[in-house]
């Protein structure tokens, strides 16, 4: 069989291009596909589960995990921390399942620096436009913050090319096949297949 | 929109492991997918039209196109020319149109100093017993010709590694699905989409 390690996929971009629920519609799609699940110091809200929603652990366990390279990128958002632990995602890698990161630019690009084998995909609105209407409408952000967030997009943009797809969203479904073509597509790379290659020309 | 310009996707692999049924199959299906047109200095045969099946040409104005750059690859075979005229590609990746150009290590890694943006993919046999069972089933070639294609296989083998994707032919329609998938993510990569880049960023 060709490559059997799963792949990593860091999908970023701008708030309101829809990379969640790209995401989200093509591990509801794709039976070979999995969503990497955060670790985080903040409380359960009503209704979350541990181990399913985020992994909730203490501050003390957190910055412990940090110390000793069990978290490949993490951030604090209103004096919480969030992060991604490593071993989840490496034991997942191992066991043949592709693992989706959702993560922003900078904590993609920590990423990359120990995963150059990922995949780094950026999710782009079809025009500046488009983006300012759908942080508009979805009506839950004052005018400062939809501006706020333009001017994050327009610093993201600047790292696109640190990236090696770029997913338009112009629609959803055809968003979500096109990244299905990448995972299908990267997984014949090459690279990916060299044991693979030695097998077949050994038979 | 995405990316406008064709992809040139050059496809090797061992005689046997099934690229032309791959590539015929794929042009069926994809109306974006296009055969580049051979051109040689034989004679045609009963049925065969001109810029259809091949480009009927004089020896005198195929050396002629080698001299001046013409030609992007070619190679002789029992005293004929054979070669892939340049501009007839150039036209159709100008076009938008994926071209498929079905081509033996040699002439692909002549094509890649030209095109290093094309897409290199190499067909594998699921492996060289099958490999063997095909050549043999074909009922075409003495054992002795058998051997010999087993043995350029196993050369063929040895430039894998300048190839982008291996295509694993174990099923004619997996296979095609495969490749149409190396096509729809080629055309998302972002080295491919930074004039499109750049029109979402200032719109």
């Amino acid at each position: 069989m060709q490559n059997k390690r799963g792949l990593l996929l860091v999908v970023s971009g701008p708030s309101g291009a829809g990379k969640g629920t790209v995401c989200k519609r093509l591990v509801e799609k794709r039976s070979d596909v999995f969503l990497s699940i955060s670790a985080t110091t903040r409380a359960p809200r009503a209704g979350e589960v541990d181990g399913k929603h985020y992994y909730f652990i203490s501050e003390e366990e957190f910055t412990e995990r940090i110390r000793t390279g069990g978290m490949l990128e993490h951030a604090v958002f209103c004096g919480n921390y969030y992060g991604t632990p490593k071993r989840a995602v490496d034991d997942m890698l191992a066991a043949g399942k592709n693992v989706v990161l959702e993560i922003e630019v900078q904590g993609a690009m920590k990423v990359r620096s120990h995963y150059p084998e990922g995949v780094y995909i950026f999710v782009l609105p079809p025009s500046m436009q488009e983006l300012r209407k759908r942080l508009t409408e979805r009506g839950t952000e004052t005018p400062e913050v939809v501006e706020e967030r333009l001017s994050t997009a327009a610093w993201e943009f600047t790292h696109i090319q640190k990236y090696n797809y770029i997913l338009l969203n112009d629609d959803v479904e055809k968003a979500v096949c096109r990244l299905e073509a990448i995972i299908d597509a990267e997984h014949c790379r090459t690279e990916r297949n060299l044991k693979f290659i030695e097998e077949v020309c050994q038979s």
